[in-house]
């Protein structure tokens, strides 16, 4: 890779805690703040590597590592200040480079108005199944900025072909910031040979990546896990940034997976598209599907296990509950850290017709303006979990209600479609309590005997998500 | 009719001010009070008549006059306070008789998990064509009440039956309130031969029926216009309420429209169905679908109009036009309504493939959380009405971006899928200044240069919808 070599040395870390000092969401920020909990040097709450995003991996056969999206073997990362927010002093630009060409899949917004980027990358990858490198920019999300917009993709992915010897079709740009502006050029074409000339492997690099992607997101999601493939070390690690605008339809805001496994590209596309089926489809904020959101996931073959040729094979089944697994991680803390929230929200759904049923199920609770705002007050009103449950279309299958269980935490409030008396100070403590460490309220939903299972996650409404969102400039 | 003779006499308009004693929902009562607005005996603001329900019906061959729900010739009404909400003093049951059997048509809720009263009146419907009466309470929903519920909804219909001599079959009912919880039938069972004895019609009735039926609503929704059909005066009234939960899918929270033309029952149903999917239909406060949603129509046959028999008559066509305005009027009084709600928001789309598709657009608009915080603000943050645009599925026919025009007011923000430069600041103003009156914020969309059009209305996001929902005692 060339470098440019009268580029300035920057610090991986460089930027600051735009997020403290710019900012007061209240409740949330108290809580983190009253545990003492300190910012890294990468200028985010240290919070955002450990409880955010690799306490809410689902458990399975591997373990958490550390390293993020550098855990990964074959990858180099950096993030980088090149100027484009509006205030604060944090970075504001990350850069993913593979050593060699790597396996690439992408899943990306279904939004007519979709970003400059968005239609970039749609593009590349119709074109190809490998990448070397992935361009992040936060500020400007590209988006509704027409003509000029998508000539500035092109200029960016120029830029970095020139700045990392590489060819332009192997260049991936995401973006994300505020729709119908354009990224500020003059500042950002300056800063990527520089992030070029920085990449490095490294926790750091990673840490510093996943932060500068972030806007109104309180602390960074990045995780990194490592399973044994048929005796091999595979390694996956991640990261994403959301908070508001968060309902993604077939992708996410921003997500980015690097592995290290060998695997087909046909076995990779479908594992990542079932992955984000299960995992970043199944969250949401506030209903707002953005025009930006994007998944982006590489394997660089560098972990030496035999190439995985079958989606069916162990290996294959494998890697896809790993993917999943580091997907669900991310997905759950973007809406763990949703805008304003106080809790992460879990709806289990069984008992649907099929899974995807019961998806939809889960999908309408967690989206609910209502339940969401009454979690936010500790008012158990389980009548609007219900009410949502059966607002879910388009279900293949409606379900009676009849045949409608509801259990919120520890205490079941319906069987049979029969309310059941129930504790309600009991139930009040419970969100108060689950609330208060900012931790996950749980609604189990059981529609009747079919197969179907399906989860989905939130988070409760509150004042600061007003806030936040009336307040945020244009 | 049958009266109960040895019933109490009770003023019509009883039940007082909750509105002002219980509640405070900052900006919005300060408007109303600071305007020197009075309540009426009747126990809501005085507003509630006026700019509400009558000044939000579009303009057409046809004049607003006083009398809600009284105004059509062969309705009695009255609302009474039988002590079914949790605190306050307002009257919480209203009753509509028919003189003589009227045509009849509803729509419903198409959530699984309907209430009680839902499933009664879809059965009534569903054998005759007629009615004679519908009974409303507000307190509890009588939704997810199991069999109880449904009991109860039956108990409530034969009193009903008895205090007015007419059949069961004769009989519709509604209820808003508390999702989960019984009728307080001890108290409410009492309050029903009250109701029949004291049925009149009278403007003050109608008032006391509207505000009975409100739960959060600050302001009751009621209006009443006169067209002329074929030489023969027509008149048609109505009243609704919902404030929260309010995304009607195929009806509306709770609404009832009277009319004393004689048309026939197929063309009644075909109009009322057209008509509720051109009002109700399009309107959302928070994007969750009540379990109670019911428009019932009424049809007296009183006006003396040569019997309407073909909808596509001139005066068939002009009576669709009277209940979709009467229809329309009522719905933007809800949104106007929302809970929290600072302005009215329009989103008037136009240039879709067809009607359908455009209403879709101008729901998803109305329906961003993101874009009703933003106007909440005062931030002509216009990339998020063109992002909600975007996501508007499913449409039969994506627009292309570059197809897009946007408008905010009298501001033009973006031609042709390119953002123009626009004055911020007088965007801003127009914000502010139309919040500042509870007036309509008005977005128009072209997509493209198709025949479709389509309206929707909503309102904006406040710290507020949440304070309302966040402390809504279950």
């Amino acid at each position: 890779m060339a470098t440019a070599a009268s580029a300035p040395r920057v610090a991986v870390g460089q930027g600051a805690s735009m997020c403290a000092r710019a900012r007061s969401r209240g409740r949330r920020v108290r809580w983190i703040r009253a545990r003492g909990i300190d910012f890294t040097d990468a200028g985010c709450f240290e919070l955002a590597y450990a409880p955010v995003g690799e306490s809410l991996i689902p458990s399975g056969p591997w373990k958490t590592i550390e390293g993020g999206v550098c855990a990964a073997r074959g990858f180099k990362v950096a993030g980088y200040k090149a100027g484009l927010r509006a205030k604060g002093t944090r970075a504001d630009c990350a850069l993913i480079v593979a050593d060699d060409d790597a396996t690439c899949a992408g899943i990306f917004t279904t939004n007519v108005m979709c970003a400059a980027p968005v239609t970039f990358c749609k593009k590349q990858l119709a074109g190809k199944t490998t990448a070397r490198a992935l361009l992040i920019n936060a500020g400007q999300a590209n988006a509704a900025t027409g003509d000029a917009g998508a000539a500035d993709a092109r200029e960016t992915s120029k830029a970095l072909s020139e700045a990392l010897g590489v060819a332009e079709e192997d260049i991936l740009l995401m973006s994300t910031g505020v729709i119908g502006k354009r990224i500020k050029m003059d500042k950002f074409l300056p800063g990527i040979p520089i992030l070029a000339a920085n990449v490095e492997n490294s926790t750091a690099a990673a840490m510093a990546a996943a932060t500068a992607i972030c806007t109104t997101d309180l602390v960074r999601k990045t995780a990194a896990i490592e399973v044994d493939i048929g005796g091999v070390a595979v390694r996956v690690g991640g990261m994403a940034k959301g908070s508001g605008m968060i309902h993604p339809n077939m992708a996410t805001m921003l997500g980015c997976v690097t592995c290290d496994a060998s695997v087909a590209p046909d076995v990779w596309r479908t594992i990542t598209s079932r992955a984000g089926a299960a995992s970043f489809n199944q969250i949401s904020v506030d209903g707002d599907t953005s025009t930006n959101d994007s998944l982006v996931t590489f394997a660089s073959g560098k972990a030496g296990n035999a190439t995985i040729t079958d989606v069916n094979s162990p290996e294959g089944k494998l890697l896809e509950q790993a993917l999943t697994a580091m997907c669900r991680g991310l997905a759950k803390a973007i809406a763990w850290d949703g805008e304003g929230a106080t809790c992460l929200i879990e709806c289990n759904v069984s008992g649907a017709t099929d899974d995807e049923d019961a998806r939809v199920i889960a999908r309408s609770v967690i989206c609910s303006s209502l339940a969401k705002a009454a979690i936010f007050g500790h008012d158990p009103n389980w009548g609007r979990l219900a009410c949502a449950a059966g607002y879910a279309a388009p279900v293949k299958n409606r379900f009676d209600q009849k045949d409608l269980k509801l259990t919120l935490g520890p205490i079941q409030l319906m069987d049979k479609g029969q309310p059941l008396d129930f504790d309600a100070v009991a139930a009040s403590r419970y969100l108060k309590e689950t609330t208060g460490v900012h931790g996950t309220v749980v609604v189990d939903i059981s529609v009747g005997n079919g197969p179907g299972k399906g989860q989905a996650w939130g988070c409760d409404l509150s004042y600061d998500y007003v806030k936040i969102n009336a307040e945020y400039t244009t």
